[in-house]
């Protein structure tokens, strides 16, 4: 039932967002009383707060998993965590949506809790690229720390346009960022690429 | 009145979101009445509205200018372009996030005609790299669709973590975005570089 009321409060928040969202809402929804809510959440916070660990926790496990992988390069570690964000579309297309927005309506707690599980992901995105950077493997004068935000916001976004059943699968879009940032969007000759 | 008007709501949307905010908090805090408010806006959605209308309108006729620049390479318009946003987040940065966040809130026909001026902006970036895909200044096998939703999103995501007064200015982080989609992050030598 508690993952059931977590799954329902999901497409609702994303519907119509936190706010307008009631707890008699999330209760129709699923054809039971408040009470029954009550019995598993304490608060709608506490709710939108499972919604957002149980999403990260597994993201965060799934990269750990990469980070130590000793047989990949820095190169094959990026392109596995930037599929890793766009494959987790297609099952948690909506927690993911609901995380990004609605994180503002957590207490101040609550904030730096999720904000504290967010920087991991982003700073264990850094730490391949500085090990990147470390190795050769990388330019030397990559920023990390501006680089982990931008491979981020690029991977995170596709949760608003991809859609993992079009023409596109998930595995091709991730081999496409991880292209992009790796190898550069230049031609390999003429005028325009200085190396 | 009305830009007051519009610059309050922006920081209250920010700060409590759309949903929350109320008529009457906004005239509360510019201390006017809520017939200050109706005098200029019929709803708060044509509020919402109209900050995005301001927002967008702004970009684009930006954006076209250096679309038509005939001096630049493709790489030169796309640099400006990510410069475009990252820069507009000192002026904007309220009302990028705003937009970004609350666009759910508003009736059909209003998402259509928000969505279309968001996609021309996408689909100008789409048009530089086809124009680079062209003159042979990008490589063929580039994709120009999915890549301009990359680098669209690897901008719009500084509007949640970059400091414009910060140790990296926003004309620096133009250039670090910039060089990575366009040279990529791999080192000159060595075994990573396959070309």
């Amino acid at each position: 039932m508690k993952e059931k009321i977590i799954r329902a409060s999901v497409t609702l928040f994303e519907e119509k967002g936190f706010s307008a969202t009631s707890i008699q809402d999330i209760a129709d929804s699923i054809g039971v009383t408040k009470g029954t809510f009550y019995y598993y959440f304490k608060t709608k916070e506490q709710l939108l707060m499972e919604i957002h660990k149980e999403y990260i926790t597994g993201l965060l496990s799934r990269q750990q998993a990469i980070l130590e992988n000793g047989e990949w390069s820095s190169g094959e570690k990026l392109r596995a965590m930037i599929g890793l964000l766009i494959l987790d579309i297609r099952k948690n297309g909506s927690s993911g949506r609901v995380f990004f927005r609605e994180i503002r309506h957590l207490s101040q707690a609550n904030i730096g809790s999720v904000t504290e599980d967010r920087d991991r992901f982003r700073l264990n995105i850094e730490a391949v690229l500085r090990e990147g950077v470390e190795s050769g493997e990388f330019r030397e004068d990559l920023r990390p720390d501006m680089a982990a935000f931008g491979i981020l916001g690029m991977a995170n976004y596709s949760y608003n346009w991809f859609d993992p059943e079009g023409e596109v699968n998930p595995d091709e879009l991730a081999a496409i960022y991880a292209g992009m940032v790796l190898d550069g969007m230049k031609s390999g000759e003429g005028p325009f690429r200085k190396r």
